[in-house]
């Protein structure tokens, strides 16, 4: 059930020629305040800006030229949107995004611009499931998870393979669950690759699915998840929840205002633009710093893509 | 009256080791956007948030050691008064800032933290000057002008020599002109080492005062200028006047508009923190786009001091 050592190596050679080489950023600021040596993967400088073009990459290019012809599908008004339009437009595989009509314009335009058909479905749970199975009978078009789909778990693990050559010697890494399929990954890279580095995931409390099912051993719905971090409101699945079962060393909860407040430091301090969902690493760091002390912890700053007009500073 | 090559020589010698070597950011959409090879020198990064730690090392490691023991002062609401105030603790020297009375409070708190004393005056420049010269004359610190000075302008200059060694075939370099510290010190960089390196300063229209003194041929006062870029509204002086007169190729000056856009852009596409005075480089390419056709072009991105709970989106 979980992937083996060899298709992680096999999706890292299809997915590190076709992605940015993303930088790893240190701050002495960051460190002053954390009691930690932080390494921050810059994934919102990453091709889409966020890391989930990796995902996208690695399924598209696992699919058959016959499959590749008919083209591929998901749902997303997110980062995986986005990725799936551009990963598909890179090779010449159309690519269809289902997505509520009460999404903003500017994720729609950036779809389209990305040259992907963007389908506007009713923003109910049932409503997009129809609209996706009705395209996928129509068209034929292959039907790509956005986080619970083993190429995609594979894919986004190659940012940690990343990470650890960039920075040999790290402790842990902290990355953001929301689907799960960025943990997963990053999981098998230190199950297979880098044993002595543990994986710990960051998660809003006011979206602890994924903490609550492991707790329980069994997938936990997401019910109305009321976060700022709108990347991280998805539940796991059973591609995702068996890896994180076997090979997540622990899932830390924050809360909107700590997610905030980190956020608005690595803004203020870091120079950078992050979007919420990353937040969360940092302020796992700060939640429960003597767990971090003295360590070198690499943060998956996952992705950059926020709407100016509409921050959350001051909401805290 | 102009330093010669071997004053900017040791200058290097003395700031490089002191400060960070910032990277240089390449962004696809940026170059699709502007029809050129865009690089950004990143000084957002630097140590204090902006490229003044260079002018006020350069500055502060030539004093002699009687000069240091009685420290230095300066005048600046801005990211000089950061900048002095940390390379003067960095190497133990005592740091008293000129600020006006209104100045916020995360300004002041900022330079108090770096260990410096800020000293409040009135708002006007009658003010400033007045308590500025009572200090000296209190405590003979030395005065370190944040523009005005040759120290600094050949500590300003390391970040043009720093870029070239990292892009060495740029054919222009494009910096915020304000005082004119930075566009004096990066024009002496192209005349004494890089030649065919043009450097072009960009100016707010609202305090275009370098672009009508460099026509006029004299320095004119920068009258009430009302710009977003908080840090271009200074005037030139005798030290900086003359090296611009002499090595620099033109001014484009930029509507408010124009800025703000560019530095949306930068913020949006490139997800990092600049201040309005960086963007003004960005919006001189966009402004005369036909000049920098397929051009390799170096922006100076000064700084990412910026206010999050003040942010000029939406005002453009």
């Amino acid at each position: 059930m979980i992937p083996n050592q060899k298709d992680l190596i096999e999706a890292i050679g299809r997915v590190q020629e076709r992605v940015h080489k993303t930088p790893v950023l240190k701050s002495r600021l960051l460190d002053d305040m954390t009691g930690s040596q932080v390494y921050l993967k810059c994934e919102n400088f990453q091709k889409g800006g966020s890391y989930k073009i990796r995902g996208a990459t690695n399924a598209i290019m696992r699919l058959s030229d016959e499959e590749r012809a008919r083209g591929v599908i998901t749902h997303s008004s997110g980062n995986f949107g986005q990725a799936l339009a551009l990963a598909a437009s890179n090779v010449g595989v159309a690519a269809y995004i289902v997505m509520p009509q009460n999404a903003p314009t500017v994720k729609k335009e950036a779809i389209k611009d990305y040259g992907a058909e963007v389908i506007l479905c009713p923003s109910s749970l049932e409503g997009r499931e129809t609209y996706t199975k009705t395209m996928i009978r129509q068209i034929g078009a292959t039907f790509i998870h956005p986080s619970n789909d083993v190429s995609v778990i594979l894919g986004q693990a190659t940012v940690a393979v990343e990470l650890m050559e960039q920075v040999p010697d790290l402790d842990c890494i902290i990355c953001p669950v929301g689907g799960g399929g960025l943990a997963a990954g990053v999981s098998l890279v230190s199950r297979y690759l880098y044993q002595n580095c543990a994986v710990i995931g960051a998660e809003p409390l006011n979206a602890d699915d994924a903490y609550r099912s492991l707790k329980a051993g069994r997938i936990l719905p997401s019910i109305n998840p009321d976060t700022v971090a709108d990347g991280l409101r998805s539940q796991l699945g059973d591609k995702t929840f068996p890896i994180l079962l076997e090979c997540l060393d622990r899932i830390i909860c924050v809360s909107e205002s700590e997610i905030i407040a980190s956020m608005r430091f690595i803004w203020e301090r870091v120079k950078i633009i992050v979007e919420p969902s990353s937040a969360v690493t940092l302020a796992a760091i700060v939640k429960e710093p003597e767990r971090f002390k003295n360590k070198k912890v690499g943060l998956i700053i996952t992705g950059g893509n926020v709407s100016l007009d509409d921050l959350p500073f001051g909401k805290s």
